[in-house]
């Protein structure tokens, strides 16, 4: 039958000539909602309430494509939580409400499903694509990040696909996270064998749609944008980058979801570290980018949302720590307060024989400037009381660490008895550069639900001080110009145990975030290379404090504990 | 020429022949090593030592192959210590080592060596194959565990060559580990996409060698000879078992490495909890196996050697615990004293207010029947100076648990007084019933570098404790027969915070190790489903507090932590 092939032949050529033309007349036109929402983990209730609301105002708004980030009904990242039995259940009805709740409209939502093979792993990380109340199909994420803090290759099977979808006569290519970090080669310490973006590279994609979980880092938007622009100069489309925001356990998810316009313009940028339901309209768009945020004022925005979803998420309303008069409790005060309010924060003033006037002072105008409870309670008394009940089996020993530490010890007891006694969180105040060198107390000043700057280098708890006190002195300047001491010995300095901050900042940032060996930080630095070997011993020699300590809000590419797993007994070091 | 074409091929078939000839009259002859060792992780020096003297033997011994276990140059599990920079470059000049030190002998050694695509991960879990001083290849491990305690698909690609290797005119067949597990179907969650055993059946194989890492569980071994059988009996070639031994964080190795016969029969097992530098003379096998050791001897035994290793490995040599005359601490004193001798063992006994008399004289009675020190030192003093301290601030609240923390704060401090004052390690004594429900003091009872008995239920602690007194009565009858207690108020139980401890184990080792629903435990054990509901939201409740508690030794299926990735913050239960 030559003659209906022909036909149809024709047909769909016509239909692809007036196709190319109504783009090139009226442009890729869409309405597009990124629904950039904070979601808690095994949340299936609340998720799918924000889901469906955000799908009301989608059709309050008359959108064309709506778009989840990834895992958006379970929340990112569910970690074990996943392999429970009824889990992944409850993720199948929740995506059914969602899609009774599609009509009339396109909607790209991220969870995980079943893996229906049955070989592999278990699940699949996938977005479900939905069409006006019916369920089109999945796409499977392919790159499954396993390094630092990620572990999807413990729970999900790679996917084999890329479909395009059809939305408003538009092709739409739907890739998830990490699926387009694989194309320009490594991440971290993964090289990925398959890339989706060079599949979708040989169709004609009109918009490329990617559903993110990425979590924050210092300065980790400008990495986001020049990967996704990588990818749209290949695809020749626009790019809607859609992410979660929230903290859940140790990771912040900023928002920033953004728009690539086909040149690789980055048009508009979400809302950071709070839920924007952002429409583009692709026919009318303006680039409506400011000036770029501080990368300081970021950082302190990850940690206060850090803090606050811990809270809220956990049912959490008031905060106590130790105020010191030092600067590390100094920063976390202030971001406790700007997280829970001043009313919910309460500081504790622990003075022993060793603490000094100003200690005392500091921590007061401190308390004033922010207007939180102080209370001051002396350590003198238990002190003395565990002094004498040791006396008879120290006998003439030296005093060392150990009295320094009962004091630390003493100081984290009565803390946890106000968090006993009134429901209240005790933050943790110790900052990354004393945790690499385990200098802090285990169960002493490492006490705590939350540690809030436990992946801050020292020289940023200074920059971050800084940045607080830029509009007025919050933190008094006497905090930020004493030299450091933990004030359990007379006349004692940090520095008479560890390298000065600066130097100690440099390693621990060069090894711990850029793995690199003692010889080479040695060099870069032209500093001695057996100093430089013993800091990094005893980095490892401290693994067991860390292991015990806190969560922590992870706002570094590479943090302690999760993201950098070192065993406890080894001896490589 | 299709002469010489001829000739070669009548040579082949010649040769073929006659190797099947003498097989059939002589059997599949070969003297075997298998050194089942204790390795460090990261002890390059130490542990290439110990593979060299083990070379020296089978060259003594007139050994045909040599095999070692599985990363068996750097110890298992290495974790991220691979990624950093130089680890990979000593695995490298320590099999340079090995290799030369291999002249006339035939060696099979477990190593981490560099992809060299630079495609995918960056490493390979390798089997290096040497014959005479000469590195034939690798065999790249397929199936890389990424589940419970297992991140291998963090660090390593997925080999895809099954070579077969002639030692000795015998074709021999070389895994590693997880490679034999994938032929029955799924392990954990994981169904592989691909088996080794299945691509080695397509050959005739006259030996599989297993490299293994396969740490202990509670009545592993049957399931390992189990799996190796199914291999066998596919391949109808005996099998070589060679696991490692040892403690190396949680993990405790049992050993154990073990001969099947091409029938299926495992004919031989090397020594359990210990090194073996095991010999089989495969032309010369007689059954000799014993009566399979106790379940309960299993456990204590790898109880014993992961406190032994921890503290042999950590260059520590003496161990403190509080001895509360409790059934818990006097098991932990049993197995520290059988893993450091009772003079590496001191117990303190800390009374208070609340204390029982039998108490007392229940910690004096283990102490001397050990014959470990003992002090006694009533926390009275300190826990009086507390309240003085915190009553003008609780005023008329009632008493709770927070003055009961304050006490076994109070114990801990003390413990860790002289932790720090004379350089012994602190036991926590906690199991794994009160760890599902954080029915424990963070920072209390929960100090110390090691939790001996973290991975046993409650029932098991009572079995173990049998055990111990299973000879003469070591732990008094006393501590087994009296209803538990923490003595932190006048006349408490556990049973007043605690479900039975019958019903409390079942359920926490129902939904823990075998990841059932709460549904399923109330319908499965006739329980009442509101009761097995709130349980489970206790279990997950307290999971900030397992993080933060000392490495534990998993000697489960399922332990809780490195194992069971639960979110602190989440909304699931």
């Amino acid at each position: 039958m030559p003659r209906a092939y022909f036909e149809v032949k024709t047909g769909a050529i016509l239909k692809k000539v007036l196709y190319d033309l109504k783009n090139r007349i009226l442009g890729v036109k869409m309405k597009i909602l990124a629904a950039q929402l904070n979601y808690t983990v095994g949340d299936f209730k609340g998720n799918t309430e924000k889901i469906l609301s955000a799908l009301q105002k989608a059709r309050d708004e008359k959108i064309d494509l709506v778009t989840f980030s990834e895992l958006a009904i379970c929340g990112y990242p569910p970690e074990d939580l996943l392999l429970q039995e009824g889990f992944i259940d409850e993720m199948e009805s929740a995506l059914q409400k969602i899609i009774n709740a599609s009509a009339d409209l396109f909607v790209i939502v991220g969870l995980a499903r079943k893996n229906p093979s049955k070989i592999g792993k278990p699940f699949f990380n996938s977005a479900a694509v939905i069409d006006n109340g019916a369920l089109l199909g999945f796409y499977d994420k392919w790159l499954l990040p396993t390094y630092d803090v990620f572990d999807e290759a413990r729970y999900f099977e790679s996917g084999n696909l890329v479909p395009l979808w059809e939305c408003k006569g538009k092709k739409i290519g739907v890739l998830i996270c990490e699926d387009i970090w694989g194309y320009e080669g490594g991440v971290d310490s993964s090289v990925y064998l398959k890339d989706p973006v060079e599949i979708l590279s040989h169709e004609k994609v009109d918009f490329l749609i990617n559903l993110s979980a990425s979590p924050y880092h210092f300065k980790k938007l400008s990495l986001r944008t020049q990967i996704c622009k990588r990818a749209v100069k290949t695809l020749n489309c626009p790019l809607i980058f859609c992410s979660q925001v929230g903290g859940n356990d140790q990771l912040v998810f900023d928002g920033q979801s953004f728009f690539v316009d086909a040149n690789s313009d980055v048009l508009s940028i979400a809302k950071g570290f709070e839920e924007d339901l952002k429409i583009w309209d692709t026919n009318n768009m303006k680039k409506e980018i400011g000036e770029p945020k501080e990368p300081l004022e970021e950082l302190f925005s990850a940690l206060v949302l850090g803090v606050k979803d811990y809270f809220y998420k956990n049912n959490f309303k008031k905060a106590c720590l130790g105020l010191s008069g030092g600067i590390d409790s100094a920063v976390v005060a202030c971001i406790a307060v700007k997280a829970l309010g001043n009313q919910n924060v309460e500081g504790i003033y622990m003075p022993s024989r060793y603490s000094s006037k100003s200690s005392e002072e500091d921590a007061k105008a401190l308390a004033d400037s922010l207007g939180i409870s102080l209370k001051e309670i002396s350590i003198e008394a238990p002190f003395e009381s565990y002094l004498n009940l040791l006396s008879p089996y120290f006998g003439k020993l030296p005093v060392d660490h150990t009295e320094e530490n009962v004091q630390a010890r003493i100081r984290g007891a009565i803390l946890m008895a106000f968090s006993n006694k009134f429901g209240s969180i005790v933050l943790s105040t110790s900052n990354k550069s004393e945790m690499a060198l385990g200098f802090a107390t285990l169960y002493g000043d490492l006490c705590g639900g939350l540690s809030v700057i436990s992946d801050l280098t020292k020289k940023q708890v200074y920059e971050i001080a800084h940045f607080i006190n830029l509009q007025k002195e919050i933190i008094p300047l006497s905090s930020l110009q004493k030299e450091p001491s933990a004030e359990l010995r007379h006349g004692q300095k940090d520095s008479d145990s560890l390298p000065s901050y600066d130097l100690l900042d440099v390693i621990v940032e060069s090894h711990v975030e850029f793995g690199k060996s003692a010889e080479t930080i040695a060099l870069e630095n032209q500093l001695d290379l057996c100093f430089v070997k013993d800091v990094l011993h005893r980095i490892y020699q401290a693994e067991y404090k860390r292991r015990q300590s806190p969560l922590g809000i992870r706002v570094s590419q590479k943090s302690f504990k999760d993201g950098r797993r070192i065993p406890i007994v080894q001896k490589w070091t």
